[in-house]
Formats: C-alpha cells, sequence, structure tokens
C-alpha cells in the first residue's frame, strides 16, 4: 500500500471509532444501530468492515481504545500526580467523547456482551505505577499495597463516575473525586505526605 | 376483592418480580424478552399486564425493590454494623438473585433507559444513618460529613461489585469489601473506635 492510501485508511478507521463512539455514549450499546454509524462517520459498509467487523468489534475497539486520546502524563511521578491524574479524568469524562463512551461501555458491558477486564486492567496498573514511585520516596504507610490500591482507587473512581453520570450528567464528577481522596488519602500517604499534598481541580485544568 | 384472591394477586407479582429478576439477571435489560419472564413465572400476559404494565415497568420494580428480600437491621447502630452490612450485602450478591439483578440494572441502566438515582439515594441513606449514630457515640474523626462519606461508601461499594463480578462472578467480592474498609476506615473512625471495629466475613455470615 503506498503511504496515502496507509494515511486515508489511518483517518477513515479514525472517523468511524469517533462516530462509533458518539452514537454509543448518545444511545448505549444497544440502541446504537450499525447505519447510525456509518451515517455520522460518512463511510460506506464496505469501509467499516475493512476495518470492523461487526458492532462487537466497533464496541470492544471504543472499550480498549478510550484513553487513546488522552495526554496522560508519560513518567509515573507519584501521589500528587495521581492525584491530579484522576481530576483531570473527571474533567475529561465531561467532553471527550471516547472516553465517555469508552467508559459507559466498560460499566455496561454486561449488555454489550463483552465481558472484558482488560480495560479496568490498564488503569490499575497505570495507577500502580503512580504509587510504586510514592512507595519508593516513603511517601506511602507501609501497609499500603501499591496493587491493592490500585485496585481499591479505580472500583471507586468508576462507582463515583457512575453516580454522578446518573445525579448530574458528571457536571459535579471532579468535586466528588476531590470528597474522595478526602477519605482515602488519611488510609495510604504518611503525614508528612499529607500536608505537602493538594487535592485541587484547577491543578488538573493545567492538564487539559 | 376478598382476602383469597388478595393473597393470589401478591404471590403472583411476586412470581413474576422474581422471574423477571431471575431473566435481567442471567441476560441484562435489553435481551431479556417479556415471552421468557411469562414462560418461567408460569403467568399470562393479562395477569401481568394486571401488575406491570411494560418490560421497563417490571425492570423499574426490581431496580426499587433489590433489597425487599433483604435481612437487614431494623435499627442503625454505628460504624460496626455498617461493615458487617456491607459484607453481608457482598455474601447476598453471590446468591440473591433480586439484589443481582436490581444491582445489575441499576449499573446498567442507562440501557435500560431507566435513569433513577432513587436507589442509590436509598443506600445512601440507609449507609447515612448507621453514621450518624456512629458520630453520635464519638467514633468518627471531627471532619467526617455522614452523608459525605455514605455517598463515597456507595460508590466504591458500587464500582468493587461491579468490578468483582466482571473479574471473578463476585467469587471476590466479600474479600474485596473487606480490602476496601482497610483503606477507608483511617479516614473515618478515632483511633478508639479503629481498635475496637472488625472487618470480618464470618460476622457477617451469621446475618445470611
Amino acid at each position: 500500500m503506498t503511504r496515502p492510501k496507509q494515511e486515508r485508511a489511518v483517518r477513515t478507521r479514525e472517523a468511524i471509532l469517533m462516530a462509533a463512539a458518539e452514537v454509543f455514549d448518545e444511545y448505549g450499546y444497544s440502541a446504537a444501530g450499525v447505519s447510525k454509524i456509518l451515517q455520522r462517520a460518512g463511510v460506506t459498509q464496505g469501509a467499516m468492515y475493512f476495518h470492523f467487523k461487526s458492532k462487537e468489534d466497533l464496541g470492544r475497539a471504543v472499550l480498549v481504545e478510550q484513553a487513546s486520546t488522552l495526554a496522560l502524563p508519560a513518567e509515573p511521578a507519584g501521589l500528587q500526580q495521581l492525584i491530579d491524574l484522576t481530576l483531570y479524568l473527571g474533567l475529561e469524562l465531561q467532553r471527550n467523547v471516547l472516553l465517555r463512551a469508552g467508559v459507559r461501555l466498560a460499566v455496561e458491558q454486561g449488555e454489550a456482551g463483552l465481558q472484558d477486564f482488560t480495560v479496568y486492567r490498564w488503569w490499575i496498573d497505570r495507577f500502580r505505577a503512580e504509587l510504586e514511585v510514592a512507595g519508593r520516596r516513603g511517601d506511602l504507610l507501609p501497609q499500603v499495597d501499591a496493587l491493592e490500591f490500585a485496585r481499591v482507587l479505580v472500583a471507586s473512581f468508576t462507582g463515583t463516575q457512575l453516580m454522578s453520570h446518573l445525579e448530574s450528567g458528571r457536571e459535579s464528577l471532579p468535586s466528588e473525586i476531590s470528597v474522595l481522596w478526602g477519605y482515602l488519602l488519611p488510609g495510604i500517604a504518611t503525614p508528612g505526605a499529607l500536608a505537602r499534598l493538594t487535592v485541587d481541580v484547577e491543578r488538573a485544568k493545567a492538564m487539559l
């Protein structure tokens, strides 16, 4: 394949993926029709089937590529970065349609028949890396297990976003993530780290 | 209506509700067919429409009545009871089909088009009552707000059960709720209360 064709294929795939994200975000998985997605992407069924064999294939791509348009920090840097990262995710969930749709599918994937834990595992590993840096710096209490707390954090974040989505269309999400950290930090951070750490949505806005 | 007729109507409603719970738990909302529910309940469509006008009506009933077969403590009694209660819920989620289906619909309700926050509010109020007793006893740290932490706990529990459902069919749920408490308690309980409290699945088994 020549380079222009490759580039066009990449652009087509992206257009379909983003159209699918919009439709899943708006209607949910089971009500999302492939024809609606094709119409929104402005491509033919043949073009879609070159990249995605089925609606399930599209759902899985949106699910596992949910973080692909985020500006995540390149290297783990510890507890402050972990706090900022979760607040940044709260802000992105208000406006990033691929993340919104991917998270919606992660939560409602029983309905989509996907049964895919890999995206949760991916976030657990991402959070764990920050916690391991924090541990090496002596910012974590001795009883904290990085993997265990990373799981607790992904679970708490997931439930918080689910409830905020239902209750306020995610308007309250950043402030509820701040409240969550207020209750979680005393169980994981040393008094010295606690005195230094800031839970501040404004800091996370700088990451947008 | 004479009494035997009333009793029969109550039994019919319950049979339909439980059949709907089984089908929602097994297949999810969108794949659940009314005919499958009728067949399992052994009732006619007419009998169903006397109690529930539509599949949505059935979904809403399973959602809001999810806790109706639980043996919840009659009176709030504080932090130990709150811990035991969450572990008991973890055990019930492994075997109580109405709770399982109601929680599944609460999580996947975007798919069901229900958009109902009342069941979350109900659990928040239930947990808050325990926290208020704990506060009056002096078991909570001064910065703890009972309503705020009740929301954090419902969110964390919801995310924990969602992930455990996906990862292990909820087999790991009671132990993951124990882990969650290990990280939450230092942020809410006084040192005196911490020394007294027990996070123990065996205690919760006595509530079954």
